[in-house]
């Protein structure tokens, strides 16, 4: 039998496993600074909690997983008579694989009211399984690395969560920029322009200036019903490059004037904090304003091209959909796959980050077992990574498993070796050795 | 929409992550010591990777995922018409959840032969879902914890695990007794006894000794045609309390001579090592004897009832299902769910361990918030957990908070606090409080 992986899903190699442990880990410690806490959430939610919270796509790319026994008894006989595929689902599928972690985690959230505080403040870093087409980059199972703050308006998360965007990304060794907008800023655009009603035509094509430029956005926006007249307006509104004047403009609309009320807070919450990293307004920054009701956040590397990277906003209602209405909360997202690739193609892996030994002990002989398997307590003990060859073998070949290894310390001991407690200790970088007894070894060693 | 959870599932609180990731860092810690290194591999694997490697019973406990898209267009006709729900799985669905980490481990070894080192040394923490009717303390997802090397019949590992059992359970705070054995002393017992073709019958029933007693042993052995005499040679023969005389005998045949050549041999490499806890021979230990070729370990706590919390073995062919033959291997694994509890029944979590803050700051006034959160970034720069009351609110109510977050430590920040520099901190056990500066407050804070 063959062994292979269904498309889509991928096996981590020890290096890609602490390659990715290094990232969470960062993420962790920053987010436990913050005062965020873990919680995981089984990777099979009943399928009534999925279904219909992704749209109609999203249904569809949602991994169910057929009721266990014979399932076929209670199908619906109907659509199973017309092979019909979608109706048939959720006779024979009471479970889904989650899809993402926003909408266990509004379940948890509702669930669990009685036994949480709030502000309940949470972290989440777990896979996530969409039957997406596989292509490069994109796989059906992926990890998702999200903190949320439920159960309070209070401006000072959003100046937190730049904090941690912030944090995270020196520590990791990356420059980025974090881009912010606000929805109520975004109305006082439309507003200005006099084109509120079209807010949300509005917002997708400006999205959309990077991509298609001035003219292609006043192609589309006339297409989506705005005149060209109000099209310049916005345009030459949201590229003011004086951002006194910009806020002055929008700040004389209602809605402006709540969303810069609002930005200005959370920048005063910042007033003493020493970002290392750019803090832009971005008035064309529009994303996810279907959920999204404050200010919107997204992060880039400024090193090399990936797209978003990190991103997160403020949403009024996440928890009504499970009963729990008027939840105000803030959540960000780091997106750990990007990141990974990021980190790569720069080269900011910490060298020894996917070490997997630090010392091989070669035998020399049958009886030079035991001391090998003490020495290599002795070091174990003290936390240095260490093995023993399954030997004893010809030197080239225990030589050449040490340099597959890429282990940097390599110790020979023998009969001479034990007999005069003195052992060679061979640095494989610079293939220099040194006679050491056990003391000197470990302590050359745990360094 | 009433928010639940599917049957056999559960959520994890932060207090439960974070006794879970106690256990798991101690494992991890000790496994890298021991120069294994972790890999990962997806949660869905092909169905037909799982299917035929638990057995009847396991196959009808796998979780099945439906396939994308228009399954019933592939569905088995026949199958459909007689609804018979066996037949027709393996036709509208490709894909499955690991059941275990063992076979995964197999597919990866078998898979990516040719980029990996023998012996390969991997460890690997992840969870596995089965289908089994939930109940108490059985979860249809939970964790396996294992660490296997294959490609190498040093007995130098067995020593190895030895060693990792007694480490992780003595770092845990548990005591434990580790029984082990050997299939060849167990074959020795049988060929001493004359009943070497009925190994299976004899083995089975001697695993159940505690269970069902000396005479239901017997009864069973009768039952399952071994006489009444050589039941009576073997029961004599497997508590012989004088364990060199037990050595004699069970030596004085072929199989058992190779079984002590070779648990002594590992008992030669652990000869300078010192274990913290109980390490004892147990003819009557006969578990996984379809599956393990070699020594076999179980471990159990000497403080509390709880069966099995880690076991392994030496195995001869793990890999040969995926078409990669002659591979020995030893592998354990331990039992995170079950430790968990004796952790928890036992009180051996440390007291601050699901701690999720250290320090909690009151805003007076909205002016200080300002402060507060620029006194929080300086104490979170120092890895101390700190959270800002989302305030200000009156002091009773933010005290509550508090309390019901079980913070140790309260910092209340206000008009006078910013003007003199000098900041009231409570600490919330003894509830003494004391007035410190900047400086001072972060170091005893950082502590």
């Amino acid at each position: 039998m063959k062994p292979t992986l269904p498309k889509g899903t991928r096996d981590f190699a020890p290096h890609q496993v602490l390659k990715r442990e290094h990232i969470f880990a960062i993420i962790k410690r920053v987010f436990s600074s913050y005062g965020y806490a873990p919680i995981e959430t089984p990777a099979m939610e009943s399928l009534s909690s999925l279904m219909g919270k992704y749209g109609e796509e999203g249904d569809k790319l949602l991994f169910k997983v057929l009721n266990n026994g014979d399932f076929l008894a209670k199908a619906d006989e109907g659509a199973m008579k017309d092979r019909n595929s979608d109706k048939v689902v959720t006779s024979i599928s009471k479970r889904g694989l989650r899809y993402d972690l926003t909408v266990p985690f509004a379940r948890f959230v509702a669930m669990h009211r009685n036994d949480l505080q709030f502000p309940f403040k949470r972290y989440q870093i777990q896979p996530v399984w969409r039957a997406d087409r596989p292509q490069k980059g994109r796989y059906q199972e992926f990890y998702q690395c999200d903190a949320d703050v439920i159960g309070s308006d209070a401006l000072i998360y959003e100046s937190e969560f730049i904090q941690i965007f912030d944090t995270v990304f020196a520590e990791l060794g990356l420059e980025v920029k974090i881009r912010y907008n606000h929805r109520q800023i975004l109305l006082g655009v439309a507003q200005y322009a006099g084109v509120e009603d079209q807010f949300v035509e509005m917002t997708t094509t400006l999205d959309k200036l990077d991509k298609i430029g001035e003219q292609g956005v006043l192609q589309e926006l006339d297409y989506r019903g705005i005149s060209n007249d109000s099209g310049v307006k916005i345009l030459e509104l949201i590229q003011e490059t004086d951002s006194a004047i910009f806020e002055q403009k929008v700040g004389s609309t209602e809605a402006g004037k709540q969303g810069f009320e609002e930005i200005n807070r959370v920048k005063s919450y910042l007033s003493h904090v020493e970002l290392k990293n750019t803090l832009t307004l971005d008035p064309t920054l529009a994303r996810g304003l279907s959920y999204y009701t404050g200010t919107i956040f997204e992060v880039e590397s400024t090193e090399t091209p990936m797209g978003s990277i990190a991103a997160g906003g403020r949403y009024a209602d996440l928890t009504s959909l499970f009963g729990l209405p008027d939840m105000s909360g803030v959540g960000i997202s780091f997106g750990a796959e990007r990141i990974y690739d990021v980190m790569e193609t720069l080269e900011r892996f910490p060298q020894d980050v996917s070490n997997t030994l630090t010392a091989l002990i070669l035998p020399m002989d049958e009886e030079s077992i035991d001391t090998c398997m003490h020495l290599a307590r002795k070091l174990r003990d003290h936390n240095v990574s260490t093995d023993v060859y399954p030997g004893p073998a010809k030197m080239k070949k225990m030589m050449k498993y040490a340099n597959s290894r890429a282990v940097p310390h390599v110790i020979i001991i023998g009969e001479d070796e034990i007999k005069s407690g003195q052992y060679m200790l061979k640095r494989m970088v610079t293939g220099d050795q040194v006679s050491l007894n056990l003391q000197e070894l470990i302590e050359s060693l745990v360094g």
